[in-house]
């Protein structure tokens, strides 16, 4: 060891809980910190606010801003607000306090990624938290056997909610529109990262959505930085309820083919795949089996074992 | 002059735009500055809000918190940003940013004044914004000649928007609950005050009310600070559409009447009526008229003015 590693500049790629365990682990390593949070998601209080404002949908980026709120009182306490509901069934109901402050922000301010800095501001996060495309996005899916009655038939579904409940199989995902702009903030983060972190997350809502952005994923094809894809522990219940870790592989290469990795990172349970290391392999990447799953044994990683992981992997 | 006179503490009551323009007055002076302000509307963004939860009204807490943010581009952008209103007819059509903010704040936190707290601190607020009671209020007032075929029938008005568009003369107002408790902060605020400014506002709905809560009203004849009642401009429309200066004064003594004055402060404009000076004596007070207007005729106070007079006032 010739002397203190630099901190490293890591890009984390997801949405929804799978991207906060990756900041609450990424944020224990780095304060160079960026996350890309998916912009799909059309249910709930985002989806609400969709309906009423031509805006994108803030949930996932209220999480992300959450995850990497300061480490102090202020920044807790805030974190703890933005993330709460209103109570009932009124027309406030269920809305996350956050979601309708960075919805009011980005009534006032063009520039969503101004907004979410001053929320970031607000929690006193160190890092960033960007869209993943500076358009609000609709997720659409060919589902075979949507219809258990036409078990063949190839079924269109329409937006991230009826996507991620669809019975049958995915056979692929888009986006509308299909070329959506990247933020210039997010192209930069990845051309400047030293690490990027795709997954865990639902792989055909909140993962393979990145690599659908062009700009987005040319960045990714072009930055020097490591890029690891992190799997999920168990397949998603309603997206790829019987997908190994190797066929969550083949799709996410089915949806960006000239994407090459450095390191799959994998839980042993879901390692238990003979062909896992050789479809890593054909991606380029080197497979890294290690425990990161909580130890009660819940269906989540632990934010503390994949820092460690990652770690590792940084040879921090 | 003997040396530098030490910076005041200073409590402005009121509510609305009328609380508003006084604070922005009195940040000039002093930064030892409590606002007490009203919670009894319940029309707009706050009575919607009102009406699905139990929660004291935001509307007059947040102007008040807009007009002490701190004078720096965090301070003044997240004033802009609480101010502004979300656009259209949806359910959040027409909801000031700020108040969904608080109310979000008072789902999470059981004492009002800490989220309060919490908004100042984001707003780099120096002084401290305090509600006139711990629990929502409800202004109801005995109206004469409310329907303009009975002319001398007394009618009961219930609820702050009603009693501010009711027709016919006002004859009293009150409160329910008629025993709310004050919040201890604000208690103490005007205990320990060097002066104590009430008004200008709506006499019925933003002046009156204060020295109709029990425990205000004792604070505020125990105090040893002086208290200056500043006059309105001119009648307001709704509420007092042909009522004198003295007539002003007159209601306010009918409400309140052990509370002595120590200042009046009007505006030329609205000071030419002969009892004016009568009726600030009957109540203590000596009677300071001076210029307070927009210089361009509109019926608002001139923030720069009102200073002005109260530096006079203050000896300052």
């Amino acid at each position: 060891m010739t002397g203190f590693a630099p901190t490293p500049a890591v890009v984390a790629l997801g949405g929804g809980h799978g991207l906060s365990v990756s900041l609450s682990a990424l944020r224990q390593l780095t304060h160079r910190l960026t996350a890309i949070v998916t912009v799909a998601d059309d249910g709930g209080s985002s989806g609400r606010l969709r309906a009423e404002f031509p805006i994108l949908p803030p949930g996932d980026l209220r999480m992300a801003l959450a995850a990497l709120c300061g480490d102090d009182q202020v920044g807790r306490a805030w974190a703890e607000v933005l993330q709460a509901r209103f109570p009932g069934n009124g027309t406030l109901g269920g809305h996350a306090i956050g979601n309708l402050l960075i919805a009011g922000l980005w009534q006032q301010l063009d520039d969503p990624v101004a907004g979410l800095d001053m929320v970031a501001s607000m929690l006193h996060v160190e890092g960033r938290v960007l869209p993943m495309a500076a358009v609000p996005l609709v997720i659409e899916a060919d589902v075979i056997g949507a219809d258990p009655s036409r078990p063949d038939e190839v079924s269109l579904v329409v937006g991230q909610e009826a996507v991620a409940l669809a019975r049958g199989d995915i056979a692929a995902v888009r986006l509308r529109p299909s070329d959506p702009p990247a933020v210039p903030e997010a192209v930069a983060a990845i051309a400047e990262a030293d690490y990027l972190i795709l997954g865990p997350g639902s792989w055909y809502s909140s993962v393979i959505p990145h690599v659908l952005v062009p700009q987005l994923v040319e960045a990714m094809q072009q930055t020097k930085a490591k890029r690891v894809l992190t799997m999920n522990l168990v397949p998603t219940e309603d997206e790829t309820p019987s997908y190994t870790a190797a066929r969550h592989i083949e799709v996410l290469a089915e949806h960006a083919p000239r994407l090459r990795w450095d390191v799959v990172l994998a839980d042993p349970s879901f390692a238990n795949d003979p062909h896992l290391a050789c479809f890593a392999a054909s991606l380029g990447a080197e497979l890294v089996v290690t425990p990161v799953q909580m130890r009660d044994g819940s269906p989540r990683h632990d934010p503390f074992l994949l820092a460690s992981a990652y770690a590792g992997i940084m040879g921090l």
